[in-house]
């Protein structure tokens, strides 16, 4: 049925799913091959199996031979023992097979199973010359440079399982609590954060936006907070998973033009303290459940970091609220540090903290996760609620080690008037934000919420210094591989 | 701490929880106030409760009122009486309320519990004379027209908790079946599927891409797929659910500008019936988890609707597989209705399926899913592996009652020199998909992969019409509100 290559053979799914009988316990019946996570969790020494995957490495000794085979759901590879080392004469790394051998204990320590090999199929050959991923350690500047291999790679296919997990994590959170999940949009008409570094998506590229497919001027989404706003307005805890887009043109590891956010708004809520709650929760839960289901990865980054190992303690440790300051307090603490930490930026209230701040205080001061709250309201945004002292707002910034600033959020102004006053004064283009505004005349209620940077949480819990090695398609100024 | 407006008081989280002793099983101590779901689960009768939620409608007599409490947990509120018609003054619909009370046993068929009142507090009124909202039965369209408020209207609420659960399901059957979700991008530099119906993302909206933010041009995703594959040379199983865009001009309900998709894609697959056994399992337990999970709501509306209701059977049998027929038995069924379907399009070996065969193949001839395969390879991606007769290619559209096409797959071209020659036959720009060419260079495997619309699945097991009434803020051509 298939033109075959030659020197190809093929796997054949039948045969596969009938050697695996006594491993497959899932019973869907669907006919894929096997794991290696299945082979190692479940199999048994003395088993015949059958696995595929992709060669890692290759060592050729006088009267044996060893290979590595990995296929993306383990940490590890599986070790496969070629009693005739000519077996082993086509293996190279990269190159992908189908392995059949027998089931066995393994000596060595850092398995538990390895496979005794009765035959050894290359199904898709891998030039050792030009294969870019050799068995040396790469940098990962220069595994960016091969995006398209990358994910063969240790650390990036690590990386890629916590993605996999602290999402489900979340979902698991959310749910868990009751919030129901809104598909926010990419395309907006809105662009509420001001700011204009936003993308405008167009058929046209013409600078008539009239003319353009949606007649008008369209935005890729800063942030899901105001449609998150128009659900909280019906279902009371709603939630979304999205990317968002910030066509900013620094150069650093810190920013993405393409990153995925977690944000949830929860209606009659009017304590930002119950807000804190949820955000101190979802991290706590998201972590707790990296560890419980993917140890082995986040072990690959935390063994040998020792601050990274007692973060997550913290951030897990169910005894120990993570510490809340408000900004006043903060700006206390920055310009009592001010001599020994040498910042180039004084700490002074009325002014954002700057990276350097932010540091300070997760890394140095708190060692670990802090919320921040009540900004002065001048440098935070319209729909923030006031505080009774009418100089700050109900917000809230965590800072954690790492990417500093992790999550944001805020108790909303509620009230029709006085945001209409706010809108008004700050000059936004009339009638934009109408139906933002009306949301509060028809059975409007005290609300909250609060965003967190997907990619941001993952660099925490690896301690990867780019964000560039978090994203399976890294996008930034002057770069949209693929 | 807040401004209070006149005549709305404010709820007190810490109240409420404490009110909640009894129910509060979750043991988060988030704050949050009860969802009415969690009442009617959990409450029990002559328990003293404060819920929270909006009006949905008020009856008033003479001795006695009545009134319905909604928060979007439910698809039915919860009934409050009033024994003094006055408590209900100021309760019109859409207003926002805070409600004491104590809880009974319902005398009604329609539900199981009611909630004596004890006090009334509406925190955000509603003018009953511009709600937009009304309590008789508004239709679909004019409910797009006040998209901000349309959250609160019983169908869009139940489409929204059947997406949010609908979308748990296929993470479910993912994670069950050890497939990893990749998180593929939205900015794109390559346009696989070519036909010109792309989304540009610019910031300086000129015509000269490179000087760009990105240095060149750079489109709005139309499917994952590609990057899938990268992946899945690494993972031998992955999935996505992204957003998808097309500037399709045209007007009818079925096609957004901006939809979401789930995309599998499987390694050392290279048998087209294994994929269809992946895709028909994916469609088989996500709605068997609709049905256990969101019962409700799905009940709301397969009632009276006799052919929904047997196609969810039909979808959640699992003594019986989905018709699966060849492209060429397709026509030949065609062929032989033609005479009483009276289609428009004569159905012809060589031309692809028009809307009304497919949904004469769907709806009348098998009245439930089928699985179509082995399409003329003239009219089907490049990238689709060619089978041994040559004229045709091993791929798969699953079509259903409703939406029509669910869902594509195909096994892909995975020898080098093969899918070379079609890249060059087909005049690509020159080395734009050199990366995708190499992934067939370093240890290539038979594999294969599909996508299904998430909207268009919505749109299957609820039997709506048009698109719109499906995704939360609907765009297209001429439209992006909000």
């Amino acid at each position: 049925m298939f033109r075959i290559a030659p020197r190809l053979r093929l796997v054949k799914p039948r045969q596969v799913c009938s050697s695996w009988r006594n491993l497959n316990t899932q019973g869907t019946g669907l006919g894929l091959p096997e794991t290696l996570r299945r082979v190692l969790d479940n199999g048994i020494s003395g088993q015949t199996v059958r696995v595929t995957g992709w060669i890692r490495s290759v060592r050729v000794q006088k009267r044996i031979a060893f290979a590595e085979v990995a296929d993306g759901s383990t940490l590890k590879g599986i070790q496969i023992i070629m009693d005739d080392p000519q077996m082993a004469n086509e293996l190279t790394t990269g190159c992908s097979v189908e392995i059949d051998g027998v089931l066995a204990d393994s000596p060595g320590r850092e398995q538990s199973k390895e496979i005794q090999v009765t035959a050894v199929n290359v199904l898709g050959r891998s030039d050792p010359e030009s294969y870019p991923l050799q068995k040396k350690r790469h940098t990962l500047e220069f595994l960016r440079e091969i995006g398209y291999l990358r994910p063969r790679s240790q650390t990036i296919a690590a990386v890629t399982r916590l993605r996999d997990h602290a999402e489900a994590g979340l979902h698991r959170f959310f749910h868990d609590n009751e919030f129901v999940r809104i598909h926010t949009p990419a395309l907006t008409s809105n662009d509420c954060e001001g700011g204009g570094e936003t993308f405008t998506a167009t058929t046209s590229g013409s600078d008539h936006p009239e003319t353009d497919f949606f007649g008008k001027k369209v935005n890729l989404t800063v942030s899901g907070q105001l449609h998150l706003e128009v659900f909280a307005g019906a279902f009371k805890r709603v939630y979304n998973f999205n990317q968002a887009f910030r066509a900013e043109p620094s150069q650093t590891g810190r920013h993405l033009s393409e990153f995925w956010m977690v944000e949830a708004e929860c209606a009659f809520v009017n304590d930002l303290s119950t807000l804190i709650n949820v955000e101190e929760e979802m991290v706590r839960s998201t972590t707790q459940y990296l560890v419980d289901k993917a140890g082995a990865d986040l072990g690959f980054f935390t063994q040998k970091n020792e601050p990274l190992t007692r973060l997550v303690q913290k951030l897990t440790d169910r005894h120990q609220q993570f510490a809340r300051i408000s900004y006043t307090e903060a700006i206390d603490i920055l310009q009592k540090a001010e001599e020994k930490a040498k910042f180039v930026y004084k700490p002074q209230w009325g002014n954002d903290l700057q990276s350097e701040h932010e540091r300070y205080l997760a890394t140095t001061h708190f060692a670990g996760p802090v919320f921040v709250t009540d900004y002065p309201a001048a440098i935070k945004s319209f729909y923030m609620m006031p505080n009774p002292d009418s100089r700050t707002v109900a917000c809230t910034d965590l800072l954690v080690p790492g990417p500093c600033e992790l999550a944001g959020g805020s108790l909303r102004e509620y009230d029709y008037n006085r945001l209409a006053k706010k809108v008004d004064e700050l000059g936004f283009e009339q009638g934009s934000l109408d139906w933002y505004l009306d949301l509060r005349k028809f059975g409007s209620t005290p609300h909250g919420g609060f965003g967190m940077g997907f990619e941001r949480y993952i660099q925490m819990v690896t301690g990867l210094e780019s964000v560039r090695d978090i994203i399976p398609f890294p996008r930034h100024a002057g770069r949209c591989q693929y």
